[in-house]
C-alpha cells in the first residue's frame, strides 16, 4: 500500500514523531543512496521543527548523511513491519535496500534523499547543528518540509528491544482536560 | 494500582524507553519536589546508560532538577492516564502535585527525588552533560539505578498532541528474523 502525501504544517510535526515510532532514515550523496532504520530520536523544538537522532558511527548510512547534510525522515506503520525488519537487519553490502524491500522512491522538493510511498509521512530534514555528533551521534535535523497521509490513527511500529515491537494501540482523547495554552 | 519493582540491568533500560512513552519526571531539592510530564526525550547509549531529555525553561521542575543535578524517570500507563493529564495541566502555584493525583513516593537508593509506585518503571538519574542545556534544553542523564515491575505488555501512554495519546497496542515479535548482533 502506498500513500499520497499532502504538505503539512511544520510546528505540528510533533504530531508524528513524539510517540517514539521507528522510523525509516532515506540518505542520498551522489549516486548513492541508503536506508536504514532509527528507533533513538526525540523533537527539540516546534518552530523551527528541530528533531534530534541518535546515528551509530557503524551505520553503513552515516556517511552518507554526513556528506550530504541532508536525509529524509520517513514514518513506517505495521502494514509494512517485515520491509522493517529487512532493513534493519540487512547490509548495504548485501545490496540495494531499496530492490531488497521493493518500497517506492519519491523525490521530495527540497533535499535529494527520496520519501518513501509507502511510509504515511515523510519529512525533508537539513542539518541543523552537529555540535553533538562527535562525542554522541546525535544529529540535529531542521525539518524543511513535511508530507503527511490524512490517516486517522497510523499504527506506527514502536521497537522493545530483542527484536519485538508495539505496535500503535488505541487512541484515548483527554481534549477537554487540557489548558488550552498546553493543546 | 501500585507495582512491587526489582533491580533491573541497566544496559536494558532502552527496552522501556525507546518506545517513546510520556515519562513522569520528579525531582527533589531540599524540601521542595515537584512532577512533570514530558515526551521528548530519547535513548542516547546502552553502557553507560544515557537518556537525553528536553526541558522547558518555563517548566517549574527544570530549576529543581538543574539545582540537584538529579532526577527519576517514572513510566506510567494508561491505568493513570488521569493523572498523567493532571500533572501535564496543573501549575506548581495550584499546589503540590503527588497531594493532587495522590501518587505514592517512595525512596530511591541513589537519589533524593522520590520514585512512583503506581509506574511500573523508575529510573534514578544524574546529570551527565548540560552542554547542550543553554542552547536546546537538553538535558543528558545516565541512569544509576533502574527499578522495574515484571509487566508483560506494557500499557504505556504516547502523546499525539491535542490533549490526545495513543496507548501501546500489541506486541509483534520478529526475533528469529533479527541477526544475532543486532537483537
Amino acid at each position: 500500500m502506498t500513500y499520497a502525501k499532502r504538505d503539512f504544517p511544520l510546528h505540528a510535526v510533533r504530531q508524528h514523531l513524539e510517540t517514539g515510532p521507528i522510523i525509516l532514515i532515506t540518505s542520498q550523496h551522489g549516486s548513492r543512496s541508503n536506508i536504514m532504520t532509527l528507533g533513538w530520536h526525540t523533537m527539540l523544538q516546534f518552530s523551527p521543527a528541530l528533531v534530534g537522532c541518535y546515528i551509530w558511527e557503524g551505520n553503513e548510512s552515516r556517511d552518507l548523511i554526513q556528506r550530504s547534510g541532508e536525509c529524509v525522515i520517513n514514518v513506517p506503520t505495521a502494514e509494512i513491519a517485515d520491509q522493517v525488519v529487512e532493513i534493519g537487519n540487512r547490509h548495504a553490502r548485501d545490496g540495494d535496500k531499496f530492490e531488497a524491500t521493493g518500497l517506492t522512491r519519491r523525490s521530495g522538493k527540497v533535499v535529494a534523499a527520496p520519501l518513501l510511498d509507502e511510509c504515511y509521512a515523510s519529512f525533508e530534514c537539513r542539518l541543523y547543528d552537529d555540535a553533538m555528533v562527535a562525542n554522541y551521534g546525535f544529529f540535529i535535523w531542521e525539518v524543511l518540509k513535511a508530507h503527511v497521509a490524512s490517516v486517522e490513527a497510523p499504527r506506527t511500529l514502536h521497537y522493545r528491544g530483542n527484536g519485538t515491537f508495539m505496535a500503535a494501540g488505541r487512541e484515548l482523547s483527554f481534549t477537554e482536560r487540557f489548558r488550552p495554552e498546553n493543546l
